[in-house]
């Protein structure tokens, strides 16, 4: 279920627009999501992996202001050996016009916070998570 | 050591003014100094007592906008039996205007989150921190 | 509507609860709500008035932690001549437990910035919004 | 000047370290701090040019915990046509260990808001800012 939020006075900055920060709790917010949707409860409960972003690759296309009503929309964009990444964009839900875009890079740790190969168990894990879709 | 704060876009909000809940933040920033200042290391390095705020009356007298730069002044206000209270005052650094001003209400537990009686060590940890002057 | 909130790990702080100067962003997230379920749009569109905050006697009684869905409750409190109060209460949605109360003050000015009286379109204005109930 | 921020309780999240969205507000900070040092005033009390971020390319090496000190460095990084680009690190300051980097890309507009050429007048204003060194 894609996160729905309407923008508020206390969202936006100096310019009447979204702060640039506040953009990445908007993705988080679509992070923490995709994980209750799509991954198995274990995995937090037991807190068996932890998912540590290690890179963002923000771009800012539009801008959202007052009243406008965003989607904020992820899902996997690419796998590789000791990470892999997410996709996300923030559109406007009237109009589909992408606002933001974030490729989230991550790596997925054990316990003890050693970064582990994306294969196996984690790999199938990942997989439950759609590919992002235009 | 009072802190210092420049005003810049990203506290400010939609309408142009520093956010309501951004004073809660640097309000807290001028608690964390105030402890830093005045009380025992050991209170925090071996986290023997928490604070808990149990209530923040919060008056917001003037408005403060990018380019500002406001002062958080903060002392102890008042002792009770079982709480005590801080009064903390964000003021214009240039014109010593008051901003806003918060009474912070908060009691002191040990270790198993029991609140405890405002006395002994207790009250005497409390004394190191100077009462609030104008 | 009443806003819920999911809590996640951005929303909360050091202690693991969600951070004081947040709950003011929830606040300030369901008398948006407020407004725009009670108010005529003109208010806004037109800016014919504004609401500002002048005083938040805030209470926390509990704590809200992660994956804790939150509601946040509004509606009128008092009536004074030059201003007027709303009660906001955050609970959790499964037990109703109240976490955190704001008695938020407000008065009503006029495009010039000047705090009118409540009285006549004002107060029928806001006699559109349900009082408080528990 | 190098933004000095000492990180506090309201700084971390669930994870105990400075939130993702929260590096975004310390490296904002570092960009007025840059335009403050290095721009004429006039570019902001004319409002002559604006800068829009486009792209933030945006690293984390470690992590910041409570009580950690961190400088936030910044720096030209490179000129292109229509754009040029900030880098930016947070870094311990005891230690010097590099936190988190950002690569800004931004644009410099006109008053309508259209992107501008990064020559002439313009240029010469960003060359001003020195270049982002380690």
């Amino acid at each position: 279920m894609e996160p729905e939020i309407k923008i508020r006075g206390y969202h936006t900055d100096f310019y009447n627009h979204v702060n640039n920060a506040r953009y990445l709790e908007f993705f988080e917010e679509g992070r923490w999501q995709l994980f209750e949707d799509y991954l198995p409860p274990e995995v937090f409960t037991q807190g068996k992996y932890s998912f540590f972003v290690v890179n963002i690759n923000l771009s800012y296309m539009g801008q959202a202001k007052i009243n406008d009503i965003i989607v904020v929309k992820s899902g996997m964009l690419k796998f590789g050996n000791k990470s892999a990444a997410f996709r996300q964009q923030i559109v406007k839900k009237d109009s589909n016009e992408i606002i933001a875009q974030a490729d989230v890079t991550f790596v997925v740790a054990d316990k003890s916070g050693k970064a582990l190969i994306i294969e196996d168990e984690i790999k199938k894990m990942l997989l439950n998570i759609p590919p992002f879709e235009n």
